[in-house]
């Protein structure tokens, strides 16, 4: 895979990795490179990666993450169900609130890791990272003969990321955009449709996520943000490799799997065990809270000016012994060196220790770092 | 989409979609283009479509389809879960056969359709195709209860396809290759390993697929099968749009997915509602047997000498009347014509009826067929 991003190899065509109600938009806009994301293309890269992030640092930025599937389970059993997906307690979660949650299943190991937006108190909506977590659920609610329907229906995501994105939501759906409060969501109206808006996003420059649930509202809805945003620099863009590891934010099936537990992945906050909490992975996280972890996830600052893509993980050792392995890298062009994310035997997984990482380049000398990333300058270095 | 075949957009690199252990020897051969298939890179196209497809059907190929993941189920409960998964009959399975086999969910709609290896009576593998089984298996065991280990394993497959594969791969496992049957297995030695070979594969040229156990036998596999295959042209290829739509050979995700039925795939023959066959849709399945399919998946010919690449359905047509959408087209340089898979209304379900497919690049004639379509020239013409 060296050779995709060197000019090589494309994405085959086929409509089982399925194409957006933003695509048009995407192409207009020369998307660079695209991932496959819950079977759905997902535009990564539009100018290069570090235009892209300085952009989204200073500006504001449309993404199509419609790859973002929404997980529908609604019904009397519904609460019962996505509690027991979750050591998050949902129980005090009212309608309008988006929680992020890491699923676990019998063992402990991370399934998925959703924003779940709680609709009402019937009805749930799991905005999933990439796995089909739509079969787990309906394979949990089947065998446990839950009353509840799981459904995956057309809702298409819109993100809209940066400092400017709150005064380009305001233009278009109206100051009652700016109320919302972080990890909420109101319905706000467009074109004479609700849509939910909310206060969420994978970057850490705040913005919205705008759950469209009508595709023919898709094209005009673009245009009308990518119209008033003219002024604030609006661009296309996409998870940005860079910004989301300085961020510290994990990209399930890459930093953590079903391999992995919680408590690896720095979820304590969400995993309460201290509560009368019923979900699937209780006896698991209690042995594994007993016991104490044997690795975490940690960041490193590479000292390097230049990485290889990361494509498989490469090993973090210290002499002649393994400690870990990066699982994401790249070089930020705002701290000049690399970044990455790192899974870290717990002897080292402490800010200031020092490792090295074997790239496919060359070893290459690293401190390990607190997630996510202590700031770092905002603009292009004169 | 259509600018990633016209030299566009590449396929961003990263450790959520998995290299395979064999992808230096794709990367050498000088692939043109991957897919993405359960989270992992699929080698699709390395001369041309056009290119790889004659050589296919004159010679050898050496296909990565480690994207075939094993849905490892084993224990006391196992056969009653697998045989929960699917309509067909699984009572007389004995171990050393590989059935094809769709899964179907309480609904009756098609979840996956892998082909099921028969390990012992207590121990299944499902070669899936591109969704996450595993997370529905792990999903239903969970909660009915079963005394069942469900895993993905790190099994590798390499498909050996083409008119010589028989030769080729006899020459690296002796003879006793020669003797598997369709749709059977055996464990054969290669370097003082076991590896199951089976004579199965997604094509219709003949050959097997070795089902790679240990990651560093995969390399020296590959290079055994590369070396001892000079004579008889061998070649790393994929699996080949074009072949497998003439093939007949749907692809799940694109051509089916859980909206659609089995008997609107044409998979009567591995539903056995005759038989009493504990499965999960058996009620819904006989729902759709008594009042019969309202739709069913073809093949159509188009009189047209090139196509845009299908990344979303096309709309079917008679008159103003809309009859269906194609999933999967291509032109085959054998038929000089477009070749597509296409879900109709029953109406038009029908070999010879005349219907037009609306196409990016404009409207097409075409004839409904059977799938697989007949038999064409399997050389270059002059």
């Amino acid at each position: 895979m060296t050779g995709g991003v060197r000019g090589g190899p494309t994405l085959s065509p086929s409509t089982r990795v399925r194409t957006t109600p933003f695509t048009p938009r995407i192409e207009a806009a020369g998307v660079t490179a695209y991932t496959v994301y819950n079977h759905t293309l997902l535009p990564t890269v539009f100018r290069s990666l570090d235009e892209d992030y300085w952009h989204l640092r200073a500006h504001v930025q449309l993404w199509d993450v419609a790859c973002q599937r929404q997980v529908d389970v609604r019904g009397p059993d519904a609460a019962r169900l996505v509690q027991l997906l979750t050591p998050r307690d949902l129980s005090a979660a009212a309608p309008g609130r988006c929680l992020y949650a890491p699923l676990v299943d019998a063992d402990g190991g991370v399934v998925n890791d959703p924003v779940i937006s709680v609709l009402a108190d019937d009805h749930f909506w799991l905005s999933i990272a990439d796995a089909d977590v739509d079969l787990w659920v309906s394979g949990l609610a089947h065998g446990l003969d839950l009353d509840v329907s799981v459904s995956t229906p057309p809702v298409t995501p819109l993100a809209v990321q940066g400092p400017w994105a709150e005064d380009l939501v305001a233009r278009i759906f109206g100051d009652a955009s700016r109320e919302i409060r972080f990890f909420r969501f109101a319905h706000l109206t467009f074109a004479g449709h609700p849509l939910m808006v909310a206060r969420t996003g994978w970057s850490r420059q705040g913005g919205y996520e705008i759950y469209v649930d009508r595709d023919d509202l898709a094209l005009p809805l673009w245009d009308a943000l990518w119209d008033a945003g003219q002024d604030l620099g609006v661009a296309a863009g996409g998870p940005n490799l860079i910004e989301r590891i300085e961020g510290g934010l994990l990209s399930y099936g890459a930093d953590m799997t079903r391999a992995h537990n919680p408590f690896e992945c720095r979820f304590e906050r969400f995993c309460h065990l201290d509560r009368p909490t019923t979900f699937l992975g209780r006896a698991a996280l209690e042995r594994i809270a007993a016991r104490g972890v044997a690795r975490r996830i940690m960041g490193l600052e590479l000292d390097a000016a230049t990485l290889p893509p990361c494509v498989a993980p490469w090993p973090v050792t210290v002499g002649s012994q393994r400690v870990g392995e990066v699982s994401s890298a790249a070089v930020s062009p705002a701290r000049r060196r690399g970044v990455a994310i790192a899974m870290l035997d717990r002897s080292h997984a402490r800010p200031g220790a020092e490792v090295t990482v074997a790239t496919p380049d060359g070893v290459v000398v690293a401190t390990v770092m607190d997630l996510p990333f202590p700031p770092s300058p905002a603009a292009v270095p004169a």
